[in-house]
């Protein structure tokens, strides 16, 4: 954490973070170097622990500012909508918005989770799972008001982040497709996703197929409705 | 790559394989020393370059080794199936088997793609591209055929791949959803994705709603479909 210090001094204690981020992101934490880190931002090594005390609270400060900043943003997006699909439709536009421009951040976060020490670790897990609290409860919502059918919002909130937060593995701007392109594609799987099987798979229903024309919001299930690859894998 | 070694030999060197598995997923990379590989295999440094040259080219057997088994099993177990739509289910099962139990290796192939050289990133991403386009194939497939509603098969590929790619960030054998019941989830979610609209969405199509009960088919549309995030970013 931050010590107290002065503007100039907030000035390269968010150097420092920045740097760190590039180095984080292009060695990996344990790989960086306090040596490799002070160079970057023209520092001596001795000086950097006037700003953070040790890397380990860098990287947590890292991680920590992220996650609060995501959650917030997506709180202050949502905040006045309460219907369902609306919100849905928020929420996954604002989380590709967001990782599109952030693809460092994201990776740091969600791959250096192993590097937090335990108290850190649980601050940063227990903010995104606030974080995956405010989708669970859209997708709850929505299929207690039969707009979803959805029948574990748990698994599809981790689906659905994983999904739109891959977007920063390969987006690049100024590729073919606009940013509101992609968020229209994407947001599109999304509401299809949860709002059930379409037209086109109930019409073709056929002995293997038929199973997927269920409603998806019957609690326990029997069997599995998909067809099990050839190769048993344990 | 590993030297022509003995069958002695081949066992130290898949002993070496999964210890580096087992060790770049803890510390990265880069953080990994050949002391630390040679001691978890309880060999002497000098010795490991009889069965890796380098650090390098044991990354690189891990990561092309991954890419291959999992693109020539995705193709065994789609053969002979010619319905887009149970080829789809096949994959989307396949995928998600293969990750639920490779959590390491998937890490790995997807976060050290930036340790690789040059040479060897080619290799790998050759590889990806191969896998990637079985699934996309099976889109554009679905999409001529009627059966899909997929505007883009390349976004809808890379959306598909990250949600589903994304359950060996949480799954762990024995929790109260089987890998049956989770295969069937996400499935669902993919199917439902790619055939479009659920009546839900179009019986409840309203202003804002209203353009995502419009078919996905159409190449280019001239505005976005969701509503843009209030605060505006880059």
């Amino acid at each position: 954490m931050a010590r107290t210090i002065g503007s100039n001094g907030a000035r390269t204690a968010e150097a420092i973070r920045q740097a760190g981020v590039k180095l984080i992101y292009k060695h990996g934490y344990e790989a960086m170097s306090l040596r490799q880190l002070a160079a970057e931002v023209g520092l001596q090594s001795g000086s950097l622990y006037k700003y953070f005390e040790n890397k380990q609270n860098l990287l947590f400060d890292i991680v920590r500012d992220h996650m609060e900043d995501l959650l917030g943003k997506a709180e202050a997006d949502l905040e006045g909508i309460t219907d369902p699909l609306a919100r849905l439709k928020t929420f996954s536009a604002f989380h590709l918005r967001y990782h599109m421009t952030r693809m460092a951040h994201v990776f740091i976060a969600n791959m250096e989770i192993r590097s937090l020490e335990d108290e850190h670790r649980a601050v940063v897990v227990a903010l995104r799972r606030r974080y995956e609290g405010l989708l669970e409860e859209i997708l709850r919502q929505g299929a207690q008001e039969g707009v979803f059918q959805v029948s574990e919002p748990k698994v599809a909130t981790y689906a659905i982040i994983s999904m739109l937060t891959g977007i920063c593995m390969w987006y690049r701007p100024g590729g073919r497709l606009s940013q509101d392109e992609l968020v229209d594609i994407y947001t599109g799987l999304v509401v299809d996703g949860a709002t059930g099987p379409g037209p086109a798979t109930a019409a073709r229903a056929k002995p293997l197929e038929a199973a997927a024309a269920q409603p998806r919001d019957s609690g326990a299930r029997a069997k599995p409705r998909v067809a099990r690859p050839k190769t048993a894998r344990a």
